[in-house]
């Protein structure tokens, strides 16, 4: 593919949670939106999310301000897009559906992006003629506010031009050698659910003091390193190389013991009624109004850091 | 057991990272400290982790200063207690009689906790005549700045004691209602751990992307929230009850798609030339400098939030 003309107009398609934080984001940056949905209140709700998200991004130091357009046609949103973030519901016909009919519509020198967590690219294209200008890059919860955008591709200057545009919206976006089921994040955020589950359906601890066992200690040390960077500190002078040939043994033993937990009638109800008393009357919107509060300003601090 | 006198005198055996961060954190709160180890370089290395450690605290608001006696000697650093922290190596046998050295010195109603990270506390326990006041506490490194402690007893009223103790220099205490190998944020990090090895294993990104995947997303969150709380924001409205329901099943589906790698020789190289290229040229001192500088802040975040 050839080097297509400089990213101006984004389409975003499907306005739910993701589509209409991703609408903040490009916006708080300059880029003009056509956003498009079916649904008939879509405009409404996109205009009142936009509304919250820019104060949070105007915290960050993000406050341009592009043009934001409504269209009710999928095929006359995309037209003119020069980046296509597509945005749809988690099932795989539809989406590959609605790729083709993107793909059809869209210039051929456009990107086009499926936000996906669960489905694997080379599905979703099936029905594409232009696959290789689609890639996935997914998002985390809220997009407008964590930097991580994952991507999966075929053509090397697609994924380099999409990493440059994710990158002029502040991003970091991170390059799969090969798509695998659910990604990199959320399999790891899976992997460690599994045992948090586990945890629950033994009768270890409470809930709340399970989440505690992360946000009040290792959850704080992934907010600044992976995993792989983590025990690189925890072996001492020698880094991860000392650590692996001291304690590796110790994590294979430990992995050996890990839970396989079911999700079972008895095991949710625990689950619910743990996080009810967690919550301790907090609503989802308090929860979320704090933590995306905490998000903004250790985004402050990380960026302050660095620079 | 009796509600015992209150704790003004600690009692820090083995002065290693963790028994040095625990002494700084305990004087940092004013309660005087004890200290024994039988390396002749330990007294010299205390002062100095205990001087580099305190401007740290006190940028937290913790500004007592108890008083500092290194002892040769075990038992006579235990005599006067009234609470003991054990660091030592994470050996069953020598924790073992370490532990029976320990419960034969110390006064009848001192409370015993052990750092241990990966020993389970009714093995270490088996040769104390009182074995009921002792209990695991296991910190998170390092533990002057990390809140979380883990607690393992069997007298409910040894846990009561110690969680108030801990509570009282700003730990927030969880109580494990069962031992398991490794408590709970061990295997947590272990679970993870062992999806970010097999992403290396299978070559599906790098090193630091797979990091960068958790600090650039999930892992932000967990700084503020665990994952079942986490799932309870992921739910929308209808919060973790509607996530399980609806998404329960995709969460079992990816559970058994997670992999089973083994740290091969060229995995474990896999591993360490990728946390290298990561590092890029910052040195251990350098990472440990800016995660802690950065703890420091996110943990004064919180707490005003919390406040």
């Amino acid at each position: 593919m050839s080097e297509g003309r400089a990213i101006e107009t984004i389409a975003v398609v499907g306005c739910g949670t993701v589509g209409a934080s991703w609408t903040a984001l490009f916006l708080s940056f300059g880029y003009d939106v056509i956003a498009t949905d079916p649904s008939p209140s879509a405009e409404a709700r996109l205009i009142a999310f936009v509304a919250r998200a820019t104060p949070q991004l105007e915290d960050l130091g993000h406050r341009e301000t592009g043009s934001l357009t409504f269209k009710a046609s999928l095929e006359s949103a995309v037209a003119e897009a020069d980046f296509i973030q597509e945005n749809a519901t988690e099932n795989e016909a539809f989406k590959q559906d609605l790729l083709a009919r993107i793909d059809r519509a869209a210039r051929p020198d456009a990107i086009v992006a499926s936000s996906t967590s669960a489905l694997l690219r080379s599905r979703i294209v099936a029905d594409c003629a232009h696959g290789a200008r689609h890639i996935v890059a997914h998002p985390f919860n809220p997009p407008h506010l964590l930097p991580l955008v994952e991507i999966v591709g075929v053509d090397q200057d697609v994924i380099a031009r999409a990493c440059a545009f994710y990158r002029s919206v502040d991003r970091v976006p991170i390059v799969l050698k090969k798509e695998v089921p659910g990604h990199i994040a959320n399999r790891l955020s899976s992997a460690l659910y599994r045992e948090a589950v586990y945890l629950v359906e033994q009768g270890i601890a409470s809930v709340a003091d399970i989440d505690a066992a992360i946000s009040e200690g290792p959850g704080m040390r992934w907010s600044i390193m992976g995993p792989h960077m983590t025990y690189h500190l925890g072996g001492g002078e020698g880094g991860i190389a000392h650590y692996l040939d001291h304690l590796g043994p110790s994590q294979e033993r430990r992995w050996a013991t890990l839970g396989s937990p079911k999700l079972s009638e008895d095991v949710k109800a625990a689950i619910v009624a743990g996080v009810e008393a967690e919550s301790n009357g907090r609503s989802i919107a308090d929860l979320e109004r704090q933590r995306d509060q905490l998000l903004v300003e250790i985004l402050n601090l990380k960026s302050k850091v660095r620079s």
